[in-house]
């Protein structure tokens, strides 16, 4: 039997699994692994094989495929740059893991693995064209064109956590150092700082929502906010693409009751009359493993 | 020799040209053709194959190319709609003019066609992505990925003008319905019309554009401000696509001085940080026939 090992690694966490190339996951574990703590590539190296390890000891893996945070250049494979490891620049990094660990590696963005995974196991099975949102501390996009992966001139295709919905200055400012990111607006982190902002209170977006379901009129309109500035972005994509198929995943898919009639609402209103009620968007329903299964993909194809 | 005979129809205006495979155009005629007054899809055809004939009968052509303002299915290439026939839906347009003439007819959206154009002929010659801007009292959009026109699940890709670069309801209102659409701050229509709003003086883009140039301050606002709000979608499409190249054609690239500098200020400012200065923006060297090649490669493409 032919296992892959897939690897979804995060700012602050690493998940891994055994995958069978039919997308069934044998065994999943999840481990702490905080890149931005990391000075070094060698470090960084040593610490993702490190982490590997126990799992390639275990079973016979012919393959491993990871999802990573950062922008990998379509020719060369390589890691150009990541947002947590500001001193990476062209780095051959899976060919490196792929030395270490004798094994072949495959690697690309983790937001892309997700609609990798959602395409070919998922929600958005069966269509040609879909934007996949991941939608967390963070917000990331992928996009599949023709059921191909479209990463762009340089890997950094669909940011769509930096779309903007308001281009003002005394819009709320985003991470890239921009205003009116929809990720200002509608990431875990943004809902967070929101209500704390109002109210004084540091509070997980899972508090806020269930503040929000049992009736708390400001956390209703974080939630609505956040969905209106969602459906404001799916249609810029919309309008410029003219797909039609749209997943999302990630943890705050846990508030998709509170999100989507606000992600539909924003989304009509904004895109053109010809093309409104045409555009289907779901919540993804693999259980936030879209982004390992995208990455078992990647390295199932690579073998081939 | 093998000719083609392609046609440029707008909506008020048609220009023919005979093609040489080669791109060499050989002889070009303008003639008026008001779409929005036919009122049956027979009135039309006969309107256009009416139109074709001089010069089908002057050259001997083995096939025809049109770009037409409206959206054409992928898959059966059929006219789904147009903004000036309100009447036709799914339309077998060129099948039927094909019938007409004893030709084979290929058609396809106007700004698409002047994509393929550039494309292949112009300033994106060489480049895999390219976005294609038409710019006149309109604003359209044509996407070619890795070397293919991008027309969408329904033919309305890059619908470039109606990308929101305001989302307020105090925005100017376009004429989809939607407020902020950068049409309805760059197109010559917009142009004109807040040039009126504020002088009470109703003149064409290009005499306010001579008004600019001669250093009147709120002719430059016009145009600063057009070239800042294409700079911010163009951004969008950047950020969504990872594309790097841009090619305007259209009459409003005769104010490429004036819209240059405020376009690259825009796209600047609204690109993130990593994805600044990788972008190229450049109008057209094709004196407008970036339409007319396209509909020629369409025919050539067509009989191959």
């Amino acid at each position: 039997m032919s296992l892959i090992l897939a690897a979804d690694i995060g700012g602050t966490n690493m998940r891994q699994a055994i995958v069978h190339p039919s997308g069934e996951l044998i065994e999943e574990t999840r481990s702490e692994l905080a890149l931005s703590c990391f000075g070094t590539e060698a470090e960084m190296i040593d610490a993702i094989a490190g982490q590997l390890s126990p799992m390639l000891q275990a079973y016979a893996v012919t393959a491993v495929g990871i999802g990573f945070p950062g922008f990998f250049d379509a020719h060369s494979g390589h890691l150009i740059a990541s947002p947590n490891l500001p001193y990476i620049h062209h780095l051959p990094l899976a060919e490196r893991l792929q030395a270490r660990l004798g094994l072949p590696v495959s690697m690309q963005n983790d937001a892309l693995c997700a609609a990798l995974g959602e395409h070919r196991f998922g929600r958005g099975q069966g269509v040609s064209n879909l934007l996949h949102i991941t939608l967390g501390t963070g917000i990331g996009g992928g996009l599949i064109l023709q059921h191909q992966p479209w990463s762009g001139e340089t890997g950094m295709a669909m940011e769509f956590g930096h779309i903007r919905i308001r281009q003002d200055t005394s819009a709320r400012r985003c991470g890239c150092g921009n205003h009116g990111c929809v990720e200002a607006y509608a990431s875990a982190t943004a809902i967070t700082e929101m209500y704390r902002e109002k109210t004084g209170e540091s509070c997980p977006a899972h508090f806020i929502c269930r503040q929000a379901r049992e009736g708390d009129a400001f956390a209703r309109q974080l939630w609505q906010q956040a969905g209106d500035a969602l459906g404001m972005a799916i249609a810029q994509c919309v309008i410029m693409l003219d797909i039609h198929h749209v997943t999302v995943s990630g943890g705050m898919t846990g508030a998709w009751d509170l999100l989507h009639p606000a992600i539909e609402k924003g989304l009509q209103k904004a895109l053109i009359p010809p093309q409104q009620d045409r555009v289907q968007v779901v919540a993804s329903a693999l259980n936030d493993h879209a982004g390992l299964l995208g990455a078992a993909l990647l390295a199932c194809e690579q073998r081939l």
